[in-house]
């Protein structure tokens, strides 16, 4: 990712100490937050400094490292910070499994945060071929190289196809309740790429009027059947641009294909906190006596999707 | 419109003053705006303390009552205040008619918000026959009794069915940007309905899981084919009904039929201020230098209408 135009990644790990973007400050300010004990690093994925699963793997793969003299403690508490966050299981895992096998730790670590960029400039490559010049793109939520190390998932392709010179221009959902397309909003100002913040009641407006020709999205969780799990209004967004005959792609990588869930009935919604609806940051928008709900992510039907964006090409239905 | 367990209204005038409901100040307090002169009724308009074509027009004759020595200087000013609301034309227009039929002006503005009432009234009376026991209902924005002196157009069955011992359940989209969910929110605190604000991106999470019976909303403009203007999100939300068989009815007075308007394609949407989007009343949620776009309202087209809800009755397509 481009940031002040210089090549970044949301983390990176140098001389034993985790430098991670800190995501609690952003858009409004660019900071650096550093972790030099597992401490720091299980405050930083606790009080989401760093967010998106696959950038919370990458901090968890560090956090091994800096952790590497008590591998088994700095593995529990890592384990304890998302309770939720499967790529974090699976990432502390991976580092367990690489020094049963004699594997040096930090190499390991570095190994599995290339991976993780790999799959997304993949994505991105595979992604871009779709995009022609002059496209115009909805997409919703933060599916950006701050959640994925760099490139991101559904901005992956968007990357890659303005730096290849193709001219786009974005619409971002801003993503209610905490307003995550101010991210994606973000990283697309570094990298200079045309676009414009719209209310989510908008996007549907902008369909209808012809005035978006491909809506990519990221995913959370992919069920066998190809219903997929995603921020709360994707499922909106796919319907709407289904009935405008606007084609729709999740992009993500192969490990967010749960197989052992057949159909998106079987996945759980996670209903989060009331305040995120009431507030934004720390500004009241709404008084305490608001009754709210406030479901963090909705399942969209696979009749809705047009293709999967992976890394080893774009999946049909 | 019950307030502190009284029946009152959003405006009323005694003894030669106008009395507001400041909506400036709602939901996070309630307070009363005088308005004794044909300026402070002029400033009342321009600074939204009112707001909502109805109530508009229903501040505009009681301004006329205010300014009567001085009528023609009173139209001319009130006409000023909001230069594309067109029940404010009307309204002040109606008075200079009534004027030189030589009718008292107190009893023509009374007449005429009477009328508002009435009419608000009805719809509620036929709109309440289409809610049953234990019906939960989406709503968008605020089509209520502020925006129309008393009752409102989509929240008038709502009103009705509850007085009538009628157990309903409201779900209201807090309406991005401008959040004037909040707004329905409170009249239905204030009323003692059971509800829920939830972000506009959860109302498709919310009729896909089947816990939406019927979608009613208010519009700003009926085109002679069924098409409708109405707060930007209405057409996302009647799609969404339409894909998930909910009802999808649009609550409004007679008056909003424009036949001189042949389809949807001919209503011009008004696009907003940008830091509308950007803030929530003085609070700054983006930076300055977000690009943002700001539609005011959308077109849904007739087809996703169920019908009509009009002070004469329920009219399908």
């Amino acid at each position: 990712m481009r940031i002040d135009g210089k090549e970044k990644q949301s983390l990176w790990y140098e001389d034993n100490v985790l430098y991670l973007i800190d995501q609690r400050k952003l858009p409004e300010e660019f900071r650096l937050f550093t972790a030099s004990t597992v401490e720091q690093v299980c405050f930083a994925i606790t009080a989401m400094v760093v967010r998106g699963a696959p950038a919370i793997g990458a901090a968890a793969v560090y956090g091994m490292a800096i952790g590497k003299k008590n591998i088994n403690t700095t593995a529990e508490l890592l384990k304890k910070t998302r309770p939720t966050a499967y790529d974090l299981f699976y990432a502390v895992d991976h580092i367990i499994t690489c020094i049963k096998k004699g594997e040096n730790i930090e190499d390991a670590a570095h190994h599995y945060v290339q991976e993780i960029i790999q799959r997304c400039k993949q994505i991105g490559d595979h992604g871009e071929l779709l995009l022609e010049n002059n496209m115009k793109i909805l997409t919703h939520c933060n599916a950006g190289a701050l959640a994925t190390v760099d490139y991101g998932t559904a901005l992956a392709p968007l990357r890659i196809a303005h730096r290849k010179g193709k001219k786009i221009f974005v619409f971002v959902d801003e993503t209610r309740p905490r307003l995550q397309g101010l991210l994606t909003s973000w990283e697309l100002s570094q990298e200079g790429i045309p676009h414009t913040v719209i209310a989510d009641n908008a996007a549907g407006y902008y369909m209808k009027n012809g005035e978006i020709d491909v809506v990519i999205t990221g995913a959370d969780r992919i069920a066998k059947n190809g219903d997929f799990a995603n921020k709360i209004g994707t499922y909106e967004k796919a319907v709407i641009a289904k009935e405008n005959n606007i084609p729709f792609y999740v992009a993500a990588p192969i490990s967010t294909f749960d197989t052992s869930i057949k159909t998106g009935k079987d996945i759980i919604v996670e209903q989060r906190s009331d305040d995120e609806v009431r507030c934004y940051k720390h500004m009241q928008i709404m008084t305490k006596h608001t009754p709210v709900k406030n479901p963090a992510f909705d399942i969209t039907p696979s009749k809705y999707v047009t293709g999967f964006i992976t890394e080893e090409g774009i999946r049909k239905k």
